[in-house]
């Protein structure tokens, strides 16, 4: 929030909230030491914070949503504090349930349950996002994910709040076979798997649409250039980017050595494989050795033993 | 609320909120005229009125939210708004798409869909409740229904909440075959008959725990000695209390004669062939002509067949 109000152009007031008032004297303090003159503190319980700010012209055009474990229980009054075409952000780090530790607790939260897959993650951002989904659909709202983060401890998404009901149809399931390795996204759940016949795995209900929005992620890659910018978030919007328009779920390399016998193969090289049989194919800013693609499990193991 | 506010003993305030300035207009001179001094009006959007009262201390003991069309909207800050031990009311109007004429709508507003029946009351009232038990779960709250109660136009149920998280699982579906009329709720989507084989219609995912609890059904039937009470009421009452501790979804006489080509029973009659053959059954109050049984479909049309 400090750093909000201090570096973004433009802004015009920056408010924190939080129910420990050490840490917003803290933050005060830091307010004063930069000479911040648009940034307020709150101490208030969340929900009743966002809704004093729910009327039409009150509401913010950032909301960001950090707290302990998940974002789950504010979600309606986040929304309701977000203005038209104005920006929510969610950062969960409740990983243990969006891993599928505990599906009841991850059913509860987030109206869906996730598996243990090699794609954990991502099914754990489709979680958070399809719970959003649930939310807003009963509030007669709609949004467009624009962009999504991870990191060791937490996952973080970024949505664009449209006060228009929804139009599409974006919660389905993620259909996972582990014999033959085979994923996809679907709207139903198929119990069998398409290839080999054994029976699925299925997260979800969660979001199937997509995750990042190009044009935005191109315009945060504009922006980069009056930045100083770490390599490894330049590679993540690179990936970002590139991704943007690719199916749901990823595969990794390893899991496909594994499955074949044979010693992983290079990102790029499998990337170039795939796209040169007539397939598309991108890296993942989620795994460093993930890569998406429109080609089929059986049809990868037979690109990439092709000589 | 002004009736609540003048009739009901011990009420130590009613705030009625509206955001029509004219409603509360009259709400105003009603109370004028019936010299009410425990009475308050609040002109607000019902979300921020409700979270203006979720401070722990200023909590209500009965919310009662009586919106156009559906509640929906309003669960979550109706809940913060309600005090552990209170009760919350809701009332739907929107009876078009908890009849399944609109499953979209009933999706995004209630979690789950209707399918068209004899018994749509009953599936009704268990979206809504089911709509509750989402919103809820999130929050880690829970709840009891206490009663539910319908006329023409409109649906009405009674919770009591819970501050501690639920430990039930009181979400299913309810499954019904079209061919032979079998009928039961269940916490899986089960696709076949397990009567005739023929592929069954499934309503949810909704509540399928109790709909009464019997204990306040029978205190409202002692409160009405000191009350006149319409006859109508009375009826409602007595069959609430019968059918609170009957499985979900009940049976109709005509439906059932219908099927089996003959006059139907009268209801008496037709509860106490099931129960003098060793099954439970009872009236219930959603359904002049209905009837809860524990008794199965093929069963029914044995006993009511036999001379």
């Amino acid at each position: 929030g400090l750093r909000v109000a201090n570096e973004v152009k433009g802004v015009e007031k920056v408010i924190i909230n939080d129910v420990n008032a050490d840490a917003l004297e803290i933050a005060s303090e830091s307010a004063k030491i930069n000479n911040l003159e648009n940034f307020e503190i709150s101490e208030d319980e969340t929900c009743r914070f966002l809704s004093s700010h729910s009327r039409k012209n009150s509401r913010a055009s950032i909301v960001d949503i950090d707290p302990f474990g998940s974002p789950s229980r504010y979600i309606d009054c986040a929304i309701r504090a977000t203005m038209h075409g104005g920006m929510l952000a969610l950062t969960a780090t409740d990983l243990q349930v969006l891993h599928g530790l505990f599906n009841k607790a991850a059913k509860r939260r987030y109206y869906g349950t996730p598996i243990k897959t090699e794609f954990s993650n991502e099914i754990a951002i489709r979680l958070i996002i399809g719970c959003v989904s649930f939310v807003a659909g009963r509030l007669d709202i709609s949004f467009q994910p624009l962009f999504v983060d991870h990191d060791m401890h937490y996952y973080r998404t970024y949505l664009k709040i449209l006060n228009t009901p929804d139009q599409e149809e974006n919660i389905g399931y993620i259909i996972f076979c582990r014999n033959c390795k085979d994923r996809y996204s679907h709207t139903s759940r198929l119990t069998k798997c398409r290839k080999c016949n054994h029976e699925t795995e299925i997260a979800g209900p969660l979001w199937i649409g997509k995750l990042f929005e190009k044009e935005f992620v191109s315009q945060m890659k504009n922006i980069r250039k009056e930045l100083t910018v770490h390599k490894r978030c330049e590679r993540i919007l690179d990936r970002s980017e590139e991704e943007a328009d690719m199916p749901a779920t990823y595969y990794t390399l390893d899991e496909i050595a594994s499955k074949m016998n044979s010693a992983p193969l290079k990102l790029s090289d499998a990337i170039s494989k795939i796209t040169s049989s007539g397939f598309k194919a991108s890296t993942t800013s989620l795994n460093p050795s993930g890569f998406r693609t429109d080609c089929e499990i059986d049809e990868i193991i037979k690109i990439f033993s092709a000589k």
